[in-house]
């Protein structure tokens, strides 16, 4: 490609709803063009680094086995309706009506279509298992899109799903995308963790996130240096603790703290570590008797004062299954005489349910509120001053250094961006759409299925967000708009230089090398100022002073300068630095 | 690819609501699949050729220096209203409204959003002149879609779209893209015309469609067998006669033609030919007066009573431009004192604007309405028995046998089914939405435009109809879903099959042929079945029997048997019959 013909098109400023580098820079450097809230034109800069995603996506997909179709953007509402979607999922769906005032949706995903199909094309267990995937164009109509692509509206995803004759079979299909997936992640030349997640109700270890590493991610990623080990915050388990508890040393006392309605604010007046409080969450579950009337469950959850509560976790708790919530101020003065603040789990008004977590169910001599307002207990030690909890569970997020599930290590933690996740679905949606096959005994059987998602658009996101400098992006090979830029300096002055460019861009065009000469005849420091905001990661620079000397010079858009080599030998040498992936 | 790791979804019936033959055969051959009204799945067999088509268009597109981008299908209504059309368009433009009740459109067409980006983008005449194009999901809400892909709602268009600094500039890029538009006609291997289409009102010959030539098209095509002439029905020009107007023969005489209101009746009950006959149509169009009442004035086209009234050219007349209608009973009644069927030129009650085509402007001794019930006049003469016309204008549709306006020979009509477009704008959008650059003396100045399209999903289905017989789809190498079949007969039961079958298969492969190996154990009567229904153009059939004898066979789908070939040669032979395009 020579520049003259492309569209370049560079701002000095990035626009001022641009809150994170990666909106900032795909704008600056002319890749996406804002169009309405969330919703992106892909420029011709930016579209070449989301082909080359969707290339590397597609060619995984199909040597995994799977095979492409195209859904439909807009669907019908009635297979939404069978499966409950259209009424529970909310304003993210988003529903539109057509000149006939029938109802339909925008795709946010395929689940309910791919199903159908599955439903009348896979009749028989020979034809399983299927995996059929597409790279199609989505809609979710966030209630505040913002970072560009990274949350957006509209954007594409590549979903697959695979059915199944039954769960080993569909384990077996879950672990080939599993391992398609690292194969693509590598390929883009990111660092990314691929984490265990929560599977929900489904229970087992079928649920992956691809975590692009940014310090500037959503996630939080649990993993072990010293091991295999990663999970998101949601899922890595808080192991027990293996000391057991110690004895009281110190007597139960109503210790004035007024003012002090915080673990933190406690502790300092107080003088001890924050690790020795206790902190109250007051949580209800509603609970509908034969005659359809609801009562309140109250439950009281308590966590160490430098722990935070995990939701997923009390969420699987036995009774929570069901949804629970915060209990309300009426509630909480019905069981604990007192208003949040000073809550604490010794001298209860009415029966609670009380879960430790693992880490307090051994704890002695600790803090807690005294439910009397401006008063905290000290010296409250189990079994002596309070029953023992009802439940003792992991209700707390990990923290770096908490030793590893898999007993090899410590944890630590860094920040991603969710790009991909692989998800074994088990019969959701076969069974919701009646979706069987006939099995080798020839009953109807419903299809196993799994689902495996990646976000397109975002990926050149979380690249950025992972790859940039002051100066702009830096792509990784694989997914560079150009691979190489070929920058003479001075072309029109010089016709050796043009000369030397133009041989240079031929021999590694016919190398197949994705090249782009500019011949736009800017002065050096607005190209290279351009290249570098573009961040095309390999530059090849051709002046007329070098050049007598037989000479060019070769920078990487990492490296701090320019490398001399030979004329003669540039096309040779530049090869040589390009990745494999590319080459 | 093998069969076993694809789907093959063939169907002995086709759904009652597929009305034509592609619709017909895709849906049978398992290449689409209906979700609701004119809204397809694109199934992996289908995909297949629709990736084709695109990467046909998108290579030929590139070549001729287009830039790819890709535009969002959900956009803010905004950009619509600038240009009105979010309007006046019909119920065919899809508005949606999002969670904030705020207006979108699903794009039907991308002229707002493309115009949109050059007014940012393109503000120097030295960016220009620059084509920028997309191959991307559409959405037309048609009022009754059917056909398949042929009228769905859903459809994949290529839109490009290019800017221009002057309209000389502007018509070079339409020549550009004119010439690439028969490349990639010509690579699909479809019989096609581009055929020369009305321009509307910014006239010139700057409108071209592509039209595949099939017998059931829905658009009449008109070209000269001896020359480059060729027209689509609207724009196809009738020549005036060259005879001049012979003398009156007969006296003008009012004849009973007791129910007989057309031309046809009245003809075969006076036992003369049609053509000696002449049809009255009353129009009207709407006049303003200064202070904003409306007066209709009412118009007599007269047509041979053998000829078909073209619309777009009585849209042509100075006093049309603006639209017109049929007139009213009450406006007939008042100007004629007769009802239709019996309506004529001759004693008219109110003036009338009298425009005779030219081929009745040269009749003698015609035959027409009396204005009166069940009478008509014959042996009527221009000059004698009315006046002379007030105007002598082309009005009708061409008929076969009509001289090529060319001057080359006699016209030839045939059916066709339109599949791309080109067409050149001027600056009716640049000018609705101020898109302007800085011309070379510093001044802004409005950019020209050209939109150029290509049904990618329409054109699978038009090749279709094409191209099928009564087994089921023939597909041009070019676009087919597998370029070449491999059919094992019985692999279970002779491993030399099964050997022969997968070394022909990997040669194939390795040679870059698009090769599928049905490895499904189906028996040859299915097998053939199925891949005559899909319509792979190449099969290579190893059985037992002649692999004894050292031979395969080779079948074309166009064949009406196989040819032998030696074991040995046949990859050889197989890549001799692929056409260039393909390999």
């Amino acid at each position: 490609m020579k520049a003259s013909q492309f569209l370049i098109s560079t701002l000095k400023e990035a626009p001022a709803d641009a809150e994170v580098v990666s909106h900032q820079l795909m704008t600056r450097a002319g890749m996406v063009k804002k169009l309405g809230a969330g919703i992106y034109t892909y420029m011709p800069m930016g579209l070449r680094v989301i082909r080359k995603v969707e290339a590397i996506v597609r060619e995984e997909m199909n040597r995994a086995g799977a095979i492409e179709m195209t859904m439909p953007v807009v669907q019908p509402a009635e297979l939404w309706q069978e499966t409950g979607r259209f009424d529970k999922m909310g304003p993210e769906l988003l529903r539109i009506k057509d000149r006939h005032e029938r109802d339909y949706v925008v795709q946010p995903t395929s689940e309910e279509v791919v199903t159908d199909i599955a439903r009348q094309e896979l009749r028989s267990y020979k034809q399983l298992p299927k995996n059929f995937y597409q790279i199609q164009t989505k809609f979710r109509d966030e209630r505040r899109p913002r970072f560009g692509l990274m949350r957006g509206r509209e954007f594409i995803m590549k979903d697959a799903y695979s059915f199944d004759r039954d769960q080993a079979s569909a384990k077996a299909s879950y672990q080939v995308m599993a391992q398609a997936y690292r194969r693509i992640f590598d390929r883009f030349g990111l660092r990314y963790r691929a984490v265990a997640a929560d599977s929900g109700a489904i229970g087992g270890d079928l649920s992956e996130e691809f975590q692009v590493i940014a310090a500037t991610g959503e996630d939080a990623i649990v993993y072990c240096p010293d091991s295999e080990y990663a999970a998101n915050m949601e899922k890595a388990e808080a192991l027990a603790p293996t000391q057991a508890r110690a004895a009281a040393t110190q007597a139960m006392a109503k210790t004035p703290t007024p003012g002090k309605a915080t673990c933190a604010d406690v502790a300092q007046l107080l003088g001890v570590p924050l690790s020795t409080t206790v902190k109250s969450l007051v949580l209800a579950t509603d609970v509908q008797d034969a005659n359809g009337a609801s009562t309140a469950r109250i439950w009281l959850l308590l966590l160490r004062g430098d722990h935070d509560m995990n939701e997923v976790k009390v969420g699987k708790l036995a009774g929570m299954e069901q949804g629970f919530r915060f209990a309300t101020l009426a509630e909480i003065d019905a069981h604990f005489g007192c208003q949040p603040g000073y809550l604490g789990p010794v001298g209860l008004r009415q029966p609670v349910t009380v879960v430790a977590d693992r880490e307090v169910a051994v704890m002695h001599d600790w803090i807690c509120g005294a439910n009397a307002p401006d008063f905290h207990m000290t010296g409250v030690n189990w079994g002596r001053d309070l029953p023992e909890p009802d439940l003792v569970a992991d209700l707390r997020n990990v923290v770096a250094g908490d030793p590893s599930p898999d007993g090899k290590g410590m944890l630590a933690i860094e920040r991603g961006i969710e790009v991909g996740h692989v998800f074994y679905l088990g019969t959701k949606y076969s069974r919701a759409m009646n979706a069987s096959f006939l099995a080798e005994d020839g009953k109807p059987q419903l299809l196993e299925m799994g689902c495996y998602g990646i976000g397109i658009t975002r990926l050149p996101a979380a690249a950025i967000e992972q790859n940039h400098d002051a100066r702009g992006i830096i792509w990784p090979d694989a997914i560079a708009p150009f691979t190489v830029v070929v920058c003479p300096i001075g072309p029109d002055r010089s016709p050796a230089v043009k000369e030397a460019a133009d041989a240079l861009y031929q021999e590694l065009l016919a190398a197949g090398v994705d090249v782009i000469l500019d011949d736009r005849g800017e002065r050096p420091g607005a190209m290279f100022a351009d290249w570098e905001l573009i961040g095309v990661p390999h530059r090849v620079t051709i002046g007329d002073k070098a050049l007598k000397e037989g000479q060019v010079e070769y920078q990487h858009r990492r490296d701090a300068a320019a490398t001399r080599v030979a004329t003669a030998e540039i096309g040779t040498f530049v090869k040589s630095r390009l990745s494999s992936a590319t080459a």
